[in-house]
């Protein structure tokens, strides 16, 4: 079933102690969008300037991902711009410019308002509002977000929560939003704002779900080398709702295999600079990690 | 079969911001015996000073743990005194008086030298040497440590770990020995010193086992409520090494399971003030926490 995700898409120069990387492919709609393209048909929301490179819509059509809700204006293209430190564990951000994103407002064509699976991706939540808003009874709402929104739109983002199915959310978010510290008592807290399915993602070690099946507790992939991890979290939700939307059976059950295919997708992501080792994987690459994982969590 | 583990017998004072602990009983050998004593015979090596508390003594011996090795000596009981900030990651230590520690050398009884399972708890090299030198070929020798031997007696360490077949220490213990931040290439370069197994504790959030056999990445068992984590890493190695001792079939098939108990018996360790969470442990409850862990890893 076909995966709708709307999010942002925009240009990341990304500098390293190793290299300087400008204006590579990225944005959260288009790391999850291309994780979610390995599993069945996606449906991109979102906008770009005219100066948005042509091979970057070329290399989102190439994986079969739906352009006709993504708006391209008269302007400049979002750019993100950041640094990361030799441990690869301190980002900072050098430059945002917003560019076309400032007046961005999203219209659903009519064949994208009944798409099953929602993923918002991480953007502003009034703007994730404004797509549930145009959605015909979608079986499953995913919402990501980030440390910004809970600083300056965080009443938008409480009520957006109560119309989600599933929240994920860092760590540090996760405490920010909740003032627990334990994990537990955090996602308890998360739940009570409406969420059935909450999901803390804690980097390279792994991601914890908690539902009404209980907790599930799936690893990382262990990576030698870690290039470049801008994007990983939207990978690992996208790869996710891409494998969900198109598994058999309940939602339930199939929620932690997903996970584990979010996170071996989030692992080729980090692997290098923006989307460059992603684009590059093959769909048996991605099952191999699977079982690799499998094997190394069964006792 | 039996363990033979030798380590600190402690006092510990411990300081939270919620409360004062004085006097508890700790050190690692302490910690490592009660968790190995729920699956198997256990002979303890030791030394403690005659303020050693009676009721100490007997906590040992309802446990069924062999005391024959543990020397008393006049003079005072190795004393560490600690504090913990309020989240529980940072440890402060307020005072270390050694005692009867500082002229210990360890001296086997006869029954002590063929034990076939050796856990080398946390203590100085030299001393954890002295051990293995009046060893009969023990079938299966770990050894714990912690960064003050990593920066007082390198050399000693680099010998030992030449002698044992598993080695175990925790994420910043690896990063200082091998100079690697990342814990794939800090497990092999560890390989490089002799042990065949690796294991890298991660508090929280696990540990994994580098092993020929590949990887394995054990999950810690999630907790709503920490009190005191001192011991929790002596838990692990000695309920891994109590399970390991007493289960059937070859180590390498084995050591898995035993990490998750191990691990297991480490989170009740966290529940209470020095030993008094593990000392009121059922097997029963053990058995049903690696059960959850169980079913919170199944994919």
């Amino acid at each position: 079933m076909c995966v709708l995700i709307v999010g942002s898409t925009a240009l990341d120069s990304i500098r390293t102690p190793a290299s300087e990387n400008p204006r590579l492919l990225g944005g959260s709609a288009s790391h999850a969008a291309v994780a979610a393209s390995f599993f069945g048909p996606v449906k991109l929301v979102g906008v770009v300037g005219d100066d948005f490179p042509k091979s970057y819509l070329q290399l989102y059509r190439r994986h079969g991902i739906d352009l006709e809700g993504l708006q391209i204006r008269s302007g400049k293209t979002f750019h993100w711009s950041g640094e990361y430190e030799l441990n690869m564990d301190n980002r900072r951000t050098l430059l945002t410019e917003l560019g076309v994103f400032e007046a961005f407002s999203p219209h659903l064509p009519a064949a994208h308002k009944t798409s099953p699976f929602v993923l918002l991706a991480n953007i502003a939540p009034s703007l994730q509002a404004q797509v549930l808003d145009q959605m015909q009874k979608p079986r499953f709402v995913v919402a990501d977000t980030m440390d910004l929104w809970l600083n300056i739109a965080l009443q938008e983002l409480l009520a957006l929560l109560k119309r989600v199915d599933a929240f994920v959310l860092n760590e540090s978010e996760a405490h920010q939003l909740t003032k627990c510290t334990n994990m537990l008592h955090a996602s308890r807290a998360i739940h009570r704002l409406g969420p059935k399915y909450v999901i803390i993602k804690k980097g390279h070690h792994g991601a914890m779900l908690s539902s009404p099946k209980g907790l599930f507790l799936a690893p990382a992939y262990p990576l030698k080398n870690v290039c470049d991890p801008t994007g990983a979290g939207d990978s690992f939700v996208g790869g996710m709702m891409g494998y969900l939307a198109n598994a058999k059976g309940p939602i339930d059950k199939n929620l932690r295999r997903a996970m584990i295919y979010g996170s071996v997708i989030a692992s080729f992501c980090c692997e290098g600079f923006g989307l460059h080792r992603t684009t590059k994987v093959k769909r048996a690459q991605i099952d191999h990690r699977v079982q690799e994982l499998e094997a190394m969590t069964r006792f």
